[in-house]
């Protein structure tokens, strides 16, 4: 038992003597798992009436000879040709209402009664064949669900969730507040999916009614979980036990993953960063993802050995950067590594995608060297770290209820994003050293010292109180400015901002300005000054402290942070969008507070992670994000993979210190 | 009798007893008019069969026992949803040549046989039940007419305007000049409503063909007059005297209203600035809406007391500004000041937008207290301004013909809008102090000292006489380049540019250049030089003196800028795109040969408007737009608001001096 | 015998008294040639059944009068309002998938058999009737074939396109690599045109299926070709002789001219530059259109005299600009130089291009002047330089297919556009005086000393081996990054980068690192060091020797530009993208081995050409593209224009010079 290791494989697009190399190179490299039949519906349904696994077969049985796992798909990911000719419900209608046509991939319809069918007797027949043979370890449902579709099927579809959800036209009319705009609905039948022929005037987060397109986003991404049960209840037909999983993509917007997670076995997801300098934002994605299943480890499903294809620039991981990437996701509860892909495909859009055989098959490349010498290192760590758990205090709360509802609302400002709140805040934790659990806005929060919700723009159910209850027992939460704003149909409350939450924090907001991007108004706490951008809220304590003040403007000198004593806690509340650096400061209080801070909290990315072992055996993971080497403070222990103890960590370097767990 | 003090309300939105709470805070507001019923209509017509005015009933009835006026709509600004399922020839195609479903509002198609039906009928039934009831002070029909059908419908009532316009195909065949490209039409039936899918290339200016272009925007205001007119002929069925009205948007392109007003009793608009920084274009709009009644006073229908919703960035009005606005409408001829909303809905679109009782229902909140404060201020002025008039001694001639054709043509530059160059030059006068009319070019002339006529791109029937002829009796003529290049048709002048204006100015122009905007070519003007941008017209007097030389390219030494001796006045001629300096310089002159500098001339946004009463008082309006205070030059009166002399006027603030009127 | 002059006349918009004027103003500016009919179907097919050419025959016949020659066109460029109407199928249906109706021009669908047919029967008619006549000089097909239609028709062309060149659907399956995404195709018919409803993600060159978009783009180029060759094959039953030609665009994406160019009698362009300042780019489609029929001359079909109407910004060409942009059109091989349009048309999208005579129709313009000047030098000349040839030992390679392949592509960089790499190599060729031959990669390499191939992505047949003859015979090669890197289905070379041209450049790249556009790595060369930006190959000699060298990131010290010795010759590697500067220092070196440095090789912005007529005289052209007067080397021989000896050469100066030809 070890840290899995492979990738996606996709033997069929090759003559078998390939597939012997292949195999050889392997070995090599010590692959000891392949994702397979990601997208083989056309070649194992070729026709209507024709199941055809004989590729399939061979592909399992070289790979299990070889002694690999198999993480096999049901390969709907992408329908085939004849599939949208016959039956064109299986093809998409996009946002601007035009029917498509056979193309690309993720591509099916999730309401086409055709798709649905014949997904899930696909996954009924994969399953059924290869249920029970040794080789296979997990079974990967469609791939990367997402996307949305409005067509007329989608459209019924929605009808009925919304039949569901609000039972009656008069609840629905007022959840949706459609006496605004003469919008009131008379019969079911009226209602349209939002788009750029209906509600929309600029793209998906532009809308005349929020709550139509919120109902839409939390129908669509339901609408798709219903296809991947569809395939998970088929392949449970033959297979009760395997685990069942599909490859999400961290901060992904279109799906809710919180709503999809108690239906997987296992989370994973596809680690492909925007650019090379967003170690922090990995980290909130594998926070996340480990977050969706109460903290069990998962897998990184992919990820590129070297570079990707489909960015308008695709730069080079950098000597080591795979290394260090590849680790990272093991710091923060990963228990499988992989890559897309193991082989370079020959043409179409992903030819240029990095992979660990390239075309020329060689093995004396930099990026195979170093797909060796991590497969080497992986082996040296055996099962160490395998379920090992993150010991967080901290809790950050995830919502896509309230980036939804941020995001589509007019005004104040359509240049806060809910992710850039997320992640300035997420990063101040990190870079700080803190161990988080990035939860959905429903998890228990009785085991947290501190509770961050950035932009909280939703609060729903019990949530206030949950957060009070957090500070009311000595531990600290923090919000900011448009948190507290609506209710769960996205109507305002009928209160002073931040609504339910104003008692917990203590403070009132009558008035909030939005200013163009390059308008700064400095915010002093304490001795420091720090710049705040694009929106301000007018915060008038009600009982809060007053820890930062606004430098400009005709509300110069008035509240901008507080901080409210509550039973034995405190609430802060940072209601101007602070930069970074104000976002630090204001975390490094908090943690500090704890004594949350952690051993390598003054090192600029330097990060550190800590997962306790199921035999209690604590494991810090060190990991220097920059490019030049740093000098560490003191720490204990020896780093697993050389033995040594700590000192000096070199550009992108990786030390695992067997110690006692830091949070504990 | 006051000027009338309110805004939109909302009341079906809410539960009778926040009715009650309204009224209470209205009273401390001062509030005494309220517009009534905008988007009514799904209320007031729940089903085809079915009209219901109950809750319409008692708004009208909690007002008037309030003893509030009633501005009440007939509703039909966005349609019923029931009305796109009955009647899918409701709803608009875009000008992608999308047909849409329900969603939005301002939805209609205005070529619709069942919407003309409809929203007549409603008219009808409306007037029907509350004519001469004493609470109705006037008539709203629709709502902020605007955009743009390119429906099968709209097509068919295109030709038929085409039809009624040019009477023959070959009269239609030389007015589009369609020996161009081989578009003779030899079938009215072969014209198509010019959009995305047939004579435009990147978007609603980037047409192939520009008379079908402007004719179909001819063709479209006509279109929803015709609406407006529906509806008004139905009012006035059973109330033949209530003045009758509908909401303009100041600046707005898509309707020419100078072909609406004859139809409006009164004029009013809804003032929505882009920005904060724009004093002189809201005088502008204030200055237009005015030239559409021939002067008599208008409403400000529409401001937002805080903040906007619709905007990416959503500034708030700074403490003062709201105050500042109100009496600049008034200083330039309101005899109402308006808001939406009076109480900011819970959802959709505008629950961030700004209103009178905001959602914690507050009046401790300095926006409210700014609005009762304005309220009281209101009232102590009483009836003193209501129905002066301006005394301008400047004319400026705003076209919409001018407008479109400019910026739908084809070279030399689409960077040239005709905004700009209108505001670069009332922003002038209005800097300098004059009071000006904005009027049509069909507008008498006879009145005024000094015409100014920027972009006067299309010279239509007997302009240029109308033009000389102000020169002639000792006037004075302004214009710019891109002036006297087409005909009503759109077709070139075969002569020399300016055309028709040639004699006038005493000008010729053979060559232009068109430049990116980085480029600058200095004009120096006596001893100054202001730089110019975007387009340089090679001026050759024909009799006009030099006054303004390019200072670069191979033109330098040659003419920018001329005036030309004509009868007992002067005409103008600026070649270059003069940056708001330069076009001050000329400004200053003229005005100055005229007597007509403003005591305020030189102060920096710092703003002078004058209404004469009918009983002959003069008010003098002195407004700081600027947000530190200024030291005013001796000035006569005393102010109305506090009754002292002036002197240093704070940060935004407003004198109305009671003084003789400047211009008489 | 004259070089001919005129340019596009389109009488049929004017009344008989302004075509008498006309000829007047042709006579005094030594106009001989006329481009008549292009946009005329409408005037000759007014009607289903019928063919008027009332119009055309007096144009033709007044022409003739005068002594001038017509290039008459078949008028097919639009199609007709009645045939949109009749015969809906000859309007495009665009990339988003959407039928057209009627508009615009270029309008006509290349599959549609009414529109093969009727103008095909139209070309028919108009060369049987003027087949003959003493006036006609050449036919003009068409005009500006270009854009593309996704229509059904098309759909099914192109299925039928595809069965020719594949064959079988598995041969299909293979070029398409369709294994990868499920794409497998089991019908022809289940193959959709590649675009916004099927393929495409963001616009016309991100797609997710390279080979399908790439053989959309051969097939659409091939369906215009088919519709010119219609129109030839009915010119051509009349009329055996008289040569046939269509107006090419110069550097243009979507039409693969050289599989166009065997059936053409001579080729033709239309010079609209992006700007004025781009003399390289111009002269390297002269370059192009001359290398399309072998060295033949060519015509410079199109330009303006003074300004561009469908820009955004239109400049005005400078004062000698038009005549020295004519002259190097002659210099680069133009036996024709031709004006659009002769005299300005009133109406529609081109009535402020510039023209021969414009709205007031003056003589006494300064544009009217340099046009009737240059009139007067053309008629100087004669038949001098008529019939020359250029006498290149430099071939570039230009290539469709790697353009279309490189742009389309997913990975490295949508950054790196093929354009920009080659005008950067030609740039520095013509810079440094080299005459160039722009040739296909079918082409002969037999005449040259130096074969340059930038960015030759795609290598097709037994180009790898022509290329390493003409090292081996002592000749040199140079390429550049991301050359080598398919094969003709787009399909990765299952080896080493850059694959078959591995072993004549002796490099060897596994990796490539792409950045964004503000990223520079310094690249040294020599002594000197140059920015290079976007793309960096990582280059491995395999015998190749390395000349620059990057000096940034992990692979600073690393080949960045190498040379191979190979036989006699030399084979360079450009592995960066170099600046111009960087290009210019191995371009240099490679010319002044093999001695072709021009005679001003040193001096910025000024050109030199050289063209030796059938009599062996050769004519060196100087050009002077910068505004300033600059001081020429000593050269030999006397301009034929003024009979003066070179000097000093003015603004805008030309000389042409007898001498014997520079290469010989």
């Amino acid at each position: 038992m070890k840290i899995r290791y492979g990738g996606d494989y996709n033997p069929e697009q090759w003559p078998k003597e390939v597939w012997e190399e292949d195999h050889r190179l392997f070995d090599e490299a010590r692959i000891d798992t392949l994702t397979v039949g990601v997208f083989t519906w056309a070649l194992t349904q070729p026709a209507p009436d024709v199941y055809d696994f004989t590729t399939l077969d061979r592909i399992v049985e070289r790979a299990a000879a070889a002694g690999r796992g198999i993480c096999l798909a049901t390969g709907t990911g992408a329908h085939p040709a004849w599939m949208a000719r016959a039956h064109p419900s299986v093809t998409r209608t996009d946002f601007e209402g035009r029917r498509h046509r056979f193309g690309q991939r993720h591509n099916s319809c999730p309401s086409s009664p055709e798709f649905r069918r014949l997904s899930a007797e696909m996954a009924r027949r994969i399953a059924r064949r290869y249920a029970g043979h040794p080789a296979i370890v997990a079974w990967h449902v469609g791939n990367e669900y997402g996307g949305a579709c409005y067509c007329d099927l989608c459209a019924a579809g929605f009808r009925d969730w919304l039949r569901s959800r609000y039972g009656s036209l008069s609840a629905l009319n007022a959840a949706w507040y459609t006496t605004f705009w003469s919008h009131t609905f008379t019969g079911w039948d009226e209602i349209e999916p939002p788009n750029a022929l209906t509600e929309h005037w600029r793209g998906p987060d532009h809308t005349a009614f929020q709550g139509i397109t919120l109902d839409y986003l939390r129908f669509m991404s339901d609408a798709m979980l219903a296809n991947y049960c569809d395939e998970k209840a088929a392949v449970r037909e033959s297979d009760p036990d395997t685990p069942v999983t599909t490859n999400f993509m961290g901060l992904y917007r279109p799906i809710d993953y919180h709503r999809w997670a108690p239906h997987l076995d296992f989370a994973s997801w596809d680690n492909y960063p925007p650019d090379d300098r967003s170690p922090a934002r990995m980290a909130l994605a594998h926070d996340l993802t480990r977050g969706l299943k109460d903290g069990q480890p998962f897998w990184l499903m992919e990820q590129t050995p070297s570079v990707t294809a489909c960015r308008d620039v695709n730069p080079l991981k950098r000597p080591g950067v795979m290394r260090l990437w590849s680790w990272q996701a093991v710091a923060h509860g990963a228990d499988a590594v992989l890559f897309f892909q193991m082989r370079a495909g020959r043409g179409a859009s992903e030819k240029y995608h990095g992979a660990v055989i390239g075309h020329a098959g060689r093995s004396d490349t930099r990026v195979f060297r170093e797909i060796s010498s991590l497969g080497t290192e992986l082996e040296r760590l055996g099962a160490a770290t395998l379920g090992a758990r993150t010991p967080a205090r901290v809790a950050l709360l995830f919502d896509w209820d309230s980036w939804w509802a941020l995001e589509i609302s007019d005004g104040p400002s359509r240049l806060v994003k809910y992710l850039d709140v997320v992640t300035t805040h997420h990063r101040a934790l990190w870079q700080l050293g803190a161990d988080v659990d990035v939860l959905p806005v429903t998890a228990s929060l009785d085991a947290y010292d501190v509770v961050v919700a950035p932009a909280l723009h939703m609060v729903k159910g019990d949530l206030a109180s949950r957060l009070s209850a957090v500070a009311e027992r000595g531990g600290t939460v923090l919000t900011t400015f448009l948190s507290g704003r609506v209710d769960e149909d996205d109507n305002a409350f009928l209160a002073d901002v931040p609504g339910p939450l104003g008692p917990l924090f203590g403070v009132r907001v009558d008035e909030w300005d939005a200013r163009e991007p390059d308008y700064v108004n400095p915010v002093t706490i304490g001795d420091e000054t720090f710049a705040s951008r694009l929106l301000f809220e007018l915060v008038i304590p009600q009982g809060a402290t007053v820890v930062g003040t606004y430098g400009a403007d005709f509300y110069a000198g008035t509240a901008a942070v507080t901080r409210n004593d509550v039973g034995a806690g405190q609430a802060w509340y940072i209601g101007a969008g602070l930069d970074p650096g104000g976002v630090e400061r204001v975390i490094r209080e908090v943690l500090a507070g704890h004594g949350l801070l952690g051993p390598c909290a003054g090192l600029h990315d330097v990060e550190t992670a800590t997962r306790v072992a199921p035999d209690g055996t604590a494991f810090l993971f060190v990991l220097n994000h920059n490019p030049e080497p740093v000098v560490l403070p003191p720490l204990d222990g020896v780093d697993l993979l050389t033995g040594e103890p700590p000192g000096t960590l070199g550009p992108h370097g990786v030390l695992i210190l067997t110690t006692e767990a830091a949070g504990r």
